[in-house]
């Protein structure tokens, strides 16, 4: 198997089909209501990794798929975090004024553009959803329970609840697996159903999605801590990050790697189960070894 | 065809069946995360009309099927109306302190919570709609055009655009074709797929849809009026709501009462090209009729 720049230009290639197909499923911005949809642009098509989408190529691919099969659901998938996104920023959420160096979307539309972009991008993800080509039904169940209240919205409820406390580390697993956890895992089994694999495999695909997303949000929280350590200048370790309920902060540094790497270990394990479970398997550790 | 108290007995018959299955539906109040349980079940659960789920198992019925098949996604319509509803409230919307008398989820469990309960509830009208036992992704499709950005969404981001704005009949008539009709529409015929209906009777479902849902918002506008009238003791008339957009400001009372009572006959003649229309003919004539 092939290392870092091959992966790389994987992800690149596939995160430019994904953009291709976001921009033909969005209205255009001068369909009516325009200030609606310049809204819901401007919140899916801003720059990102699009990991969502590319997992349900790589899951339908893992079975023996055809990745374009999966290309819909994955775009569902997308959309639902955009959705999350305009909503999470929201004043009386987190109250964020950027994101990635952007406006948010209520600082350049307004709250009420804002709320109303979330809602018609989470609708439209099931529209999306609703028109694939393998067992929409289905799909659409496996996406609304994954964002659902026992998913990402479960998660965003229990965040903003657990803000300012102190967390042991059942209760911060118990929170990614909700917030962000379900949604990935979601998206990679999507993915599968949509190359049609056996019960099987998408039960391997479900524990590569749930092992990797934890990994994925480990490494996340150590990156944040490398990030304030350079800011910074001196070292943040533990200490800077303490009374916030992170990896580093309850297991330090050194602890949260070592799980970090455990966990992409135990998901490669996982994606060694499938046809063609490679590109998962690399994409794992790619998770707890990139540094951005 | 018998009138009104038979009417009024079925549609309250239909209600409680409605509301049954809401309870089924929805998760229990003690299941975690518990407090975006109970402010979901404190929304969907309230006291209402359930109109667009009764309208899914009359559509049902009256292309010959059995209303219980359009109970699922009956049900899906009602959760995508409760949403509407407590996203509406929001300070940043329409900043409603009450609805029908009791405190709005925001008031009740806070701004966040509300954001997250809605989202939360849309999600799930999905989730109830992909489990449906006919046709499900296609009812998916049609909740999602009906609720989304050229539907439900994209009317109440004109109605904001339009607010404190003199309107014509035309664009009011846009306004409603939109945020209420859509909705409306989609029920009854998603009532008439989940009953088998050939694509003909859909059609007459749809025009029915359209034209029931606009007389029911005329006459809405009209029960508005009259209700100021017994306020403030003087005939409100056209006068009384000027500024505002509705169809008696625009038309006077008694055109208004004419536009009405023109789209329930027309509504009803739609009904009488369907097997068993005669409930639905009966409800456009009740619509324009009722007195709340």
């Amino acid at each position: 198997m092939k290392s870092g720049p091959d992966l790389k230009q994987y992800l690149e290639r596939q995160r430019a089909t994904v953009e291709k197909e976001l921009e033909r499923l969005l209205p255009a911005e001068d369909v009516p209501p325009a200030e609606l949809h310049k809204a819901m642009r401007y919140s899916a098509m801003s720059p990102g990794k699009r990991l969502r989408p590319i997992l349900a190529l790589m899951g339908c691919e893992a079975v023996g798929g055809k990745p374009e099969r999966a290309l819909r659901a994955g775009c569902a998938f997308e959309l639902v975090h955009a959705y999350s996104l305009v909503h999470d920023d929201l004043p009386a959420m987190d109250d964020a004024a950027l994101r990635r160096g952007r406006p948010t979307v209520h600082k350049a539309f307004g709250e009420a553009a804002a709320i109303l972009a979330g809602d018609a991008l989470l609708t439209l993800a099931f529209e999306v959803v609703a028109g694939a080509p393998v067992e929409p039904a289905r799909l659409a169940a496996e996406l609304a329970r994954a964002a659902g209240s026992q998913g990402m919205v479960g998660g965003q409820t229990v965040d903003l609840a657990m803000e300012g406390k102190p967390a042991t580390e059942k209760e911060l697993e118990a929170l990614h697996r909700w917030k962000t956890g379900a949604l990935i895992r979601g998206a990679v089994v999507c993915g599968g159903i949509c190359g049609r694999g056996a019960e099987a495999e998408l039960g391997a695909l479900s524990d590569w999605g749930w092992l990797a997303g934890l990994a994925f949000q480990v490494a996340d929280d150590l990156l944040d801590v490398e990030k304030t350590a350079a800011e910074t200048g001196k070292d943040a370790g533990g200490d800077a990050v303490a009374g916030k309920a992170t990896y580093p902060a309850i297991l330090g540094v050194e602890g949260a790697r070592a799980k970090a790497r455990d966990l992409a270990r135990r998901a490669g394990e996982a994606a060694a189960a499938l046809p063609s479970g490679g590109r998962l398997r690399e994409l794992a550790a790619y998770f707890v070894e990139r540094n951005s």
